[in-house]
């Protein structure tokens, strides 16, 4: 049988309810059930104090150090939402936004919904600027991704989203080759094009008489280079399964070669179908030595800065993912990316908490899993490099080095 | 409000005072209150077991690894006293000495007095040999430095102060390029200049007449060459500022650009102003994200094997020190560059405790600070290097690694 990783997204926390932790002050007895039966410890997903993304965090996790493997956000983005990826494809994640001029009135218009955006989205489905094709494919709402193919472009590019409100950014090249600034130029003429294309479009005409705001524009970010890299059963010999919602994780998870399963209600919201994303573990288990599940809604809660709310994430995650694994006796590791503290309501670099359970694995002297107890945990202190050389020896796959 | 990064200087001690360490026999509520309502840890500052120099681990807890950063010790003591270096210079640690011929009476001129020393300083500001210049600076009592400053110069030449009585040594080039040579040379010749200025000066005429040993030649040693680095603020995006006594502190906090400021009173001993130096950090904290106060004492007194004064040191700095800044809930990390047991009266590879103390952050369970209590921290063992990860992340200043 396979091992679950379980990857909380966000989940790290500081004393913000009544001076514990949201994960501490969560009632969840089937966590600290595996906390008591299992081994613990503290994760450092990228190094003591580094404030991890999630996309560099799950690579450090799947054992592709970031510093080697990192591709920036675009391709990543682009394989989540199905893309197929050449080498030397050039993605950038795209928003439809709301423009007067080059003045932004939404930078996510409105949060358009995804009937209307797929209708805008057909009209821009492919353009070729000399040579150069721009393939874009939306995703949900507002979300997309642009995909640059052909000779001669670069990812050394600077965003046109400002991530703010304001005017639009022209597009720059990062840096002195030719490649750079001939990329610059490409997307801020493509950007024009899509202007052009979408500015009267007889969806956004609708969308006007509606009431709504148009999607007459896009605000690229995140350009990354793709290339190929050795998949998870090359580099490690196993076989392994993504099960998330959320489009970057799907996309690091085909990134390093994994299989994605395709499970209905899975959101990444909080209304998310855990259940569903559960049961479909159980199943796979016995095909893939790793079922890796991702939940994202206790970072969005830590981002909203609703510790309440994050509180009642864990206790659902609790009853509907964690009790169902623990009653089938999963092997299993729980851990997260990175702390979401809800008093930041951003990434911070403090440690997660992490626990193994297997049956006929040791045991530390933990009781609880949370970002207190688990410092006493019998693991230590990780680093994120650490995580899949612990799992393959939990599923007899590590390698031996030496004789 | 910025981050006060305390660092007490060799506070890191074995069992010498009935069983106890000096930081374990101390009265010290307000550091046991901070470990109480933070978090803990135990720091190795350049690895487990090394035995750090205080100018390396210096540079390590800064964020710049001595194994790229460290130009060794005399550049930092120049930049200490508060000489300009230009990129090139060789700068040494240099004593005024009592030399009978080759041999040395005291190493020390018998602690010259400073206004001695400043007289004598004059006639030896500036000599220049073979288009070398050789500029010499003195700061208190018999310390001073030397900077040679020209071309085809190296600092792989070897000390002339031989660390202990007997005779001075002649400088000897330590690898086999002309500039070492020639560097070995130049030295040489200089030393013969500044004994030929000094022997029958004024002012050695009067200490003569006074029964006072001459100060009639100098002692170098811990050649090293400057080259300007980064700056914290351009490495790290943080503006800091010193708060120490001594030369060496402030050297290294100059190395990697931090302002220092000037304390009445703070002169690296026992003595020092602690008040002053702390008055001055809480009013610099508003336009500072880290301010740096260096106590020199218990090094010192560790040094003398005086584990009753180290006690009584850490004391008044418990009380004088921590108090205010606990009063006035400063984010605080307190920590030592490394051990100094009076029973070895030496720098030792031996970990310090390290805690870290802010509202809102994590706490553990400990409830003291010192050597033992802070090995069952939640910050678990750390590394030199997470430190400035840690202070970042603790003001909010860390940056994201990916999306």
């Amino acid at each position: 049988m396979g091992v679950v990783l379980l990857i909380i997204d966000g989940l790290g926390d500081l004393p913000t309810v009544g001076g514990k932790t949201p994960l501490q002050a969560a009632r969840k007895p089937n966590l600290d059930a595996l906390a008591r039966n299992g081994i613990t410890g503290m994760l450092a997903p990228l190094g003591i104090g580094l404030v991890p993304g999630s996309d560099t965090s799950h690579l450090q996790l799947f054992g592709y150090p970031p510093e080697k493997y990192y591709c920036g956000r675009g391709p990543l983005e682009a394989l989540g939402i199905g893309l197929r990826l050449r080498d030397g494809d050039v993605a950038f994640r795209a928003n439809f936004a709301t423009l007067k001029g080059t003045e932004i009135i939404d930078r996510r218009a409105g949060r358009i919904p995804t009937k209307s955006a797929t209708m805008l989205a057909k009209a821009i489905t492919s353009i070729t600027i000399d040579g150069v094709e721009f393939i874009f494919k939306n995703s949900v709402e507002h979300r997309g991704v642009v995909v640059a193919r052909g000779r001669g472009i670069s990812p050394a590019v600077s965003d046109t989203d400002p991530h703010s409100k304001g005017r639009m950014n022209r597009c720059k090249p990062l840096d002195k080759s030719a490649e750079a600034a001939r990329m610059a130029n490409l997307v801020n003429k493509y950007s024009n094009i899509v202007r052009n294309i979408l500015r009267n479009h007889k969806e956004n005409v609708k969308l006007e008489k509606a009431g709504m705001l148009k999607a007459n524009g896009l605000l690229l970010r995140g350009a990354g280079r793709y290339s190929r890299i050795e998949s998870i059963k090359e580099r490690f010999g196993i076989s392994a399964l993504c099960i998330a919602g959320g489009a970057l994780y799907k996309g690091v998870a085909r990134f390093v070669g994994m299989d994605v399963a395709l499970v209905r209600g899975a959101t990444a919201t909080k209304d998310t179908n855990l259940s569903a994303k559960v049961q479909r573990a159980l199943e796979e288990l016995k095909r893939y030595d790793i079922v890796f599940i991702h939940i994202k809604a206790c970072d969005s809660l830590g981002h909203d800065g609703d510790a309440q709310g994050k509180k009642k994430m864990i206790e659902r995650i609790d009853k509907e993912v964690i009790k169902p694994l623990r009653k089938a006796k999963v092997p299993i590791i729980v851990t997260a990316d990175h702390s979401t503290p809800c008093s930041r309501m951003a990434h911070s670099g403090h440690e997660v908490p992490i626990l193994l359970y297997a049956e006929g694995e040791r045991k530390d002297s933990v009781k609880k899993f949370d970002e207190i107890s688990c410092t006493g945990g019998g693991l230590g202190h990780l680093h994120g490099r650490d995580v899949m050389p612990l799992l393959l020896n939990l599923i007899k796959k590590g390698k031996m080095y030496g004789s």
